[in-house]
């Protein structure tokens, strides 16, 4: 072991518990309403588009992804979709934020073995409110140092979270479900990069696999974390 | 002077730059836009109580807002209301979270000065992309060592900042033009509070004016601030 690991930070949606399983029932319930105005894969193509467009105007999470579906629903029935559609979309949204939090498995063992040994953080996009909701209904939030929710993840993002805690990138691991988000920048930066694939993920958070970069591991489920850290 | 103040935190809609005003336009808009269905008076009711009923779920800011003023147009129209009507209403939001950013008087003088002398934190509610979009485009940014998006502002929001940055309470002064959100909760866990009136404030931030609280001070405009400091 060439330097000990002190510090893992977590993604929190679809990491630590389920999430993107929430947006796609909203999918099919947004195809379903808009099924006489177009066919599925076209509903679907259009909303992933404007999702994306409106990224950097809303951000993520659920109040962003409920506009989008409005503006879609908009758009594909080229202004004839009747209030009470918009409303069940609303309906929809409003749902989602009071959705019961499901951990994945092996989460909890493995959050409190690690947090006896190393920091703990949690790193997650996504509406502020809705974050610190799902973290609090968790019953895992006593685990973690600090919750940083951001805007965006990119290299500077981890940068910034690391040096406002004092941690150095080559200690420290980021934990997450999304290569784009999650790993990549974090082993830009000089740190540790942990996949955790989740079944359900927007294509948004793909990238090429960094199968040969010598930060980068993968397990299935978080329970292989503890045995994999005595391994780095 | 007993304790020397060291930390300024200053709110930032309203206290920095104008932010209520883009608000107000987008009321009108929706009055506007709705007039056919009821009168305004009910119309900014309605509007007014959906805001609050749905601060829980979507808490602060551009999109929260405009989530009400659909539910309130789909309620209003006993949903009549026509999809080209929620067009213009998403796009009142969007106009919104593009509104170019116009500082307050005094406020890059005042800032600038104490920045030489004091450590300087934001601590904003609202959507987290959109108010870094307006710190960076306000150019403040460099002049403040933190800045906090919280979701909510309470005595437990401000205790939990002063902690995780080593601050004192007697020696920390919260600015802001909201009664309820920046000066109470900073009154009652020890800190100042520094009440700035702004023209427009929405009714959710008023409370009682402390006035007889030692620790309590208003001031017009920030510029009125540098002075004020040498006097406590």
């Amino acid at each position: 072991m060439v330097t000990p690991i002190k510090t893992l930070a977590f993604d929190a949606d679809d990491t630590l518990w389920h999430n993107e399983r929430s947006f796609r029932m909203s999918h099919y319930r947004f195809a379903e309403l808009l099924s006489d105005h177009s066919d599925v894969s076209d509903l679907m193509g259009a909303l992933d588009a404007a999702e994306r467009r409106n990224l950097g105007r809303y951000g993520f999470g659920v109040k962003a992804f409920v506009l989008s579906m409005i503006e879609t629903a908009i758009e594909v029935t080229e202004e004839r979709v009747p209030a009470s559609v918009i409303r069940q979309l609303i309906e929809a949204g409003n749902e989602m934020l009071e959705h019961p939090i499901e951990l994945l498995p092996g989460v909890r063992e493995a959050l409190e073995t690690l947090s006896e040994t190393h920091r703990l953080f949690v790193i997650t996009k996504g509406d502020l409110l809705d974050q610190e909701r799902k973290l609090a209904q968790s019953g895992l939030g006593d685990l973690f140092e600090q919750v940083e929710v951001v805007s965006d993840k990119s290299t500077e993002t981890y940068a910034t979270i690391l040096k406002r805690h004092g941690l150095a990138a080559q200690e420290s691991v980021m934990i997450g479900n999304s290569l784009r988000s999650d790993v990549i920048p974090m082993l830009e930066i000089g740190g540790w990069g942990v996949y955790v694939p989740h079944e359900h993920t927007w294509s948004y958070e793909h990238a090429d696999e960094p199968s040969e970069h010598p930060r980068y591991r993968q397990i299935d489920t978080l329970d292989q974390l503890v045995p994999l850290l005595g391994l780095l």
